[in-house]
């Protein structure tokens, strides 16, 4: 479906950051203002052919966007981390490569997970986070995709590529439907240069990462009370994936949060509702106060 | 503290509906614009004098507003009702007397609970609810004043008139503690026809309205998935008269609602943030559509 916006998302070319004695990372990086560059940071399985033109278009209109893929994924070299911190890691010398030294990011679900440990490695790197449908290290029923909810979707051979995603990102209502079906039309309106899907190896290791970041030792979010960046969290109410109450501990433990939950959503609430999370991501974008809240 | 703001709340006259055979409620109306009028419920002893003008006088500009002193309270003749049904019917009969067929709601705390039972009783009543620091009916641990962490600010012989609350509504960090003095000295500025502070008759009847609202039969949280309502929901995160909770359960069983908590915040998050409040409150109001997301 097309429409009048611009369609930026759809041609930015894919560009790579060959490091010396390192990996090759894909990436695109396009639009532009008066904010600070966005690092984009995908979720399970996903590449830079994931993200919902409709939301960076409009995101793009006010500041660079930097889509990333992580080591292994997509047509960045290298092996999967098999750890969220080992992906946070890639994520960082994939920035100081480009030789941006702070930035803003927005975090979906796995991509949450390593803006988290990115932000705890270095506090500097970035100056505020946005992170949706994720959960915290330590958080409960992470993207286990065995539950027969999910399952049944993911077994059944009938939801070819994308179109699974509509099942497990979004409610089985209508409307939930009805966005899921014109979420999969966006994705598909970019048709060239593209990373294609990902396989076994990306799921298996990124899978991996997930058992591990569900486990904690010590006191349970500790972390999060260190990270004093304004921060604001988005989920959907009926996440399947990272249920809601991942998003409740975070903000319940980060000390500088606005959690927004949107009802009739699931784990791809972000792109449900793209027109208002991206005017409350760019008006959380825009503020220059301490203060998260917008 | 004076600001450039209108300050239409410092001066609105308190007005009176005196209804044949039945009681005579103290309202306040003012401002105006394209919208619905607004009707606001008031908070747990809380009086017409108890809103906060900067938040008034900020919604003031786009709609009429129409504060309320229910049966009892303030200048309002009667009984204080020991129930929220029985606040309920006060409040839609004073309406009725105003002539007003269909409103918005901002309900806070008790204010919220009344505002749910009244779109149970009567939904045409409103067209959109806002829901702040409040629980549904069956919720948990609402407005247990006995509680150490409350009833040491509450006996505080030291913390006289409103200036109790800055301690019952902010937290006790210093940017809260900051934002509650200057909630106490933005009440103070309106100087005349006041209501004054309620008596314990007024809390007494209260209270058991707050212990019958805690108690549920069958289904609990039935009632809340009936209100198709577009509906925005918040709260402090740091909420200890009506926790959190309450709010992550009215955002799981509303089925159009979208749910914004404030960091640092206590149950007065939106005098705390009258400003964002306010933004947020307005963008939401001004939607014509049927979803709750702004």
């Amino acid at each position: 479906m097309m429409s009048s916006r611009t369609q930026i998302s759809r041609t930015a070319p894919t560009q790579f950051l060959e490091l010396k004695g390192g990996e090759r990372y894909a990436y695109r990086r396009f639009g532009g203002g008066s904010g600070l560059p966005l690092l984009l940071l995908q979720h399970f399985t996903g590449t830079l052919d994931n993200w919902d033109p409709a939301l960076t278009d409009a995101l793009a209109g006010e500041r660079e966007l930097v889509l990333f893929d992580n080591a292994g994924v997509g047509r960045s070299s290298g092996a999967v981390p098999t750890t969220v911190g080992g992906m946070a890691k890639h994520a960082a010398t994939f920035l100081d490569g480009l030789g941006i030294e702070t930035c803003d990011v927005l975090g979906f679900s796995l991509g949450g997970m390593v803006a988290q440990q990115m932000v705890l490695d270095r506090p500097a790197i970035f100056r505020r986070l946005i992170l949706v449908g994720t959960a915290p290290r330590g958080g409960e029923d992470i993207m286990h995709l065995e539950k027969p909810r999910l399952a049944k979707h993911l077994q059944d051979p009938s939801n070819k590529g994308y179109s699974v995603l509509k099942k497990i990102f979004f409610t089985l209502t209508p409307s939930g439907q009805a966005a899921g079906v014109a979420f999969v039309e966006r994705l598909a309106e970019r048709n060239q240069d593209l990373d294609g899907v990902s396989g076994p190896e990306v799921a298996n290791a990124q899978m991996a990462a997930f058992r591990d970041w569900e486990r904690f030792t010590g006191d349970r979010f500790a972390d999060l009370r260190t990270i004093s960046h304004p921060t604001l969290v988005v989920n959907g109410i009926r996440d399947e994936m990272i249920p809601i109450v991942n998003s409740y501990r975070l903000a319940e433990n980060l000390p500088n949060v606005v959690l927004v939950t949107y009802p009739d959503a699931g784990h791809g609430s972000l792109f449900q509702y793209h027109d208002s999370f991206a005017r409350h991501a760019a008006a959380f974008l825009s503020i220059s106060s301490e203060s998260a809240v917008y």
